[in-house]
């Protein structure tokens, strides 16, 4: 069984507002996808956030967004790819710029929300996220999302010189073309834990998951990412990393 | 007669708003004072910003500043000074992050309006931008502004081993204390081209000016700040810089 | 020749960067369709914008935009429908707080830029708008664009109880459904000011123009939109206002 | 005893980040103070916030701040008096829009944080405040904090014609001057909710409190201002409304 790494979303707080338990993800996971302060994330808590990682060994990777703080960056923006490009190498530098100060510096980067799930279906956009990352350090990976078909990815990474991550989730359900099935409809997040648990084994052992359009899908996955809202995902978080270093409960 | 730098703020345009003649005066100074973001400047005026100062040789510095876009940076803000750090680390990096792309790297660190001069009169905010700069790079000089009395920038830097380089305007009358009087002051701004020459031409040679109070004051510098807003200051630039490379008109 | 109203945007302004002649514009115009905030002006900006239009006897709309300051809010933004409804209510009352302290009252509604352009062809959105409207109050006008086949806008406008006012544009080539050709393309905005007052006449005469595809397209408007950038557009708003008045030269 | 009206802090929410437990608040305050979006809130939050105003028939009160979302306006921002009264109408409007919808109006104005802080200090701040006040509706009272000299308020509000109302808190120990003690002394905040109520009892009944100083302090409110973060403090609003009816428990 392949081990795969846990990355979780982090520094998502703002100014007063706080948002994740990241004291409690952080002990558990392996890299932490931290905002670079246009979706969530202000300097102090960029701060924060990376001396947490630093005490748990845990990799900081960016987590750049569109501007759009009121909207978490979960709104599509029609930005054209020279400002992805842009905005991209302002976020890792600011993030970068936190690292140093703490003796860290940037692991990979991974676009969120909106800009996420862009790159993944325009190549226009994952072009310039790719730009942006090579002009900045060409040997950082992206963290891109395990679908059925990678080519798209795989053939710009290639091209741009970009080393891919790919990542899947334990705690959703996948269409029939490997994507996630929308929030909105039923059925769409796991609850279960062992549910949860045995999709994170599929998913470490390169057996398939059963889509939502009933057919057989293997991701092929570096990394799975977790979230850290409340108790129960914590919960998840701790019964998966057991499951995947082949131990009954951690 | 010593060979002052030239600094000038740069990339101060915003979005869709232009600010400055930065192609006109790039040509003509050594060091661009570049927005970060919080004050002025976006990741694709930064962009274009770092591209025209790597044209034409000239050093980058940070210019990072207060978050306040409106107000231009030029708002007093009642900040921590771990605020302060923090923020200057962001602005400083994400300039950075900028500068990567295009091969170069921040030469310096001069915070903006406001920040600025709390820092000239406030040794917990100085001493917090100093705690930003050693933390990302102790090597990087800050500027500072010449006075009369230097003594509390010098001790702080000595305490920090931060490297200062003073600033002198050419074209501001001061106070007897070596600060600027206020531009709502009338004759505080010189417009004037021998004047501004003149006073350029004393400064280098360690000369002293007279100070709106009587009294003469030596200024200590390493640079000059020049400013390119119009026709007139373009060409007050070009004069300066004739003056102290020892030519008569350039 | 039925007499239209000029309408330009106003108030574009931000902080300490200027953008357009508004006192130049505003004396000859009947309609200054006023920033908000969200795409550009402050408070400050919207209070001289609002006095000015006061001095000149024009009358204040409310311009609201998707919340995207550096893209000037020219960046389709994928908003909700609620949001949609209630950013308008929210810039639409803003206005209106600083109209009441002039002894002006907000007299229409036109959407900007991307919001504008999506409310055009998405029903959702539009009807959205015309919610926030009514909401707000019903007797406001909303301002849409003249376009070849108007059914849409029309019917719900009907369903909604609201008024609409359809503009058109003197310097712009139009599609055969009378949509503006991007600016992108060559040809796209008019620069000879004959051509430019001739489209004026046209327009305000129930005459076809003659369409990019070569099709004839006969635009039903209320009000025509000018711009006041530049010297040359300066000279245009007068030459139309002349033309429409039955002058020759104003 | 006299009846005082309580007040609270609502709609602080922004995006996607919570804060507060309104709905358990509104049902036993008489006067919501809801953030404008400038430290807090944003149009939906605004709708939500004034439709559960209207269920539990609470009046709204504008809650304008300095422009400071991530320090939440807690942070002095030199604003010359007349951005003070810009933004504050630009707040008190947008607000006023959204109430629109709902078939409510603002109902008084009370500034948020460090601006009312401010306020109570500079007379020009506060003559600013007034100003937007008087121009927006005359008739809105300006809250103000109960100290033990409240001439220079007293004062302003004669010569403008602003009717005040004076609040004070049940929870927060006061200097001998009628001014809260800062939050970063310990004992500044009480957490007995025998004291919170005897407190509020007292300035009920006109009765004295005892100044951090020794002193006896009077202080002369209309209304008191009650917190709802945590279940403690709701516990705490419900125990003060039951004193204040005159019950012993509600």
């Amino acid at each position: 069984m392949k081990t795969l790494l846990l990355n979780a979303d982090m520094g998502e707080s703002f100014g007063p507002w706080v948002m994740g338990l990241d004291h409690e993800v952080m002990p558990h996971v392996d890299l932490a996808n931290v905002a670079c302060g246009f979706h969530a994330s202000d300097p102090d808590v960029i701060r924060m956030t990376v001396r947490l990682a630093r005490k748990h060994g845990v990799t900081v990777g960016a987590h750049p967004a569109y501007p759009d703080m009121v909207g978490f960056g979960r709104r599509s923006m029609a930005c054209a790819p020279e400002e992805v490009e842009n905005l991209v190498l302002y976020q890792v530098g600011a993030l970068a710029g936190i690292c140093r100060a703490e003796g860290l510096s940037v692991g990979y980067i991974k676009p969120h929300g909106a800009l996420y799930n862009d790159m993944m279906r325009d190549p226009e956009i994952l072009a310039a996220v790719m730009r942006a990352l090579v002009a900045y350090d060409a040997s950082l990976p992206l963290k891109v999302m395990a679908t059925r078909d990678t080519s798209m990815a795989r053939e710009l990474a290639e091209r741009h010189g970009v080393s891919l991550w790919f990542e899947a989730f334990a705690d959703r359900a996948y269409d029939g073309e490997g994507r996630l099935v929308s929030r909105r409809e039923t059925g769409s997040v796991h609850h279960d834990q062992d549910a949860i648990v045995d999709q994170a084994r599929r998913i470490a052992r390169g057996e398939p998951l059963i889509a939502r359009d009933g057919r057989e899908l293997i991701l092929e996955a570096d990394t799975l990412c977790v979230h850290g809202d409340n108790a129960e995902s914590i919960a998840a978080i701790k019964a998966i990393r057991a499951a995947l270093h082949g131990q009954e409960g951690a």
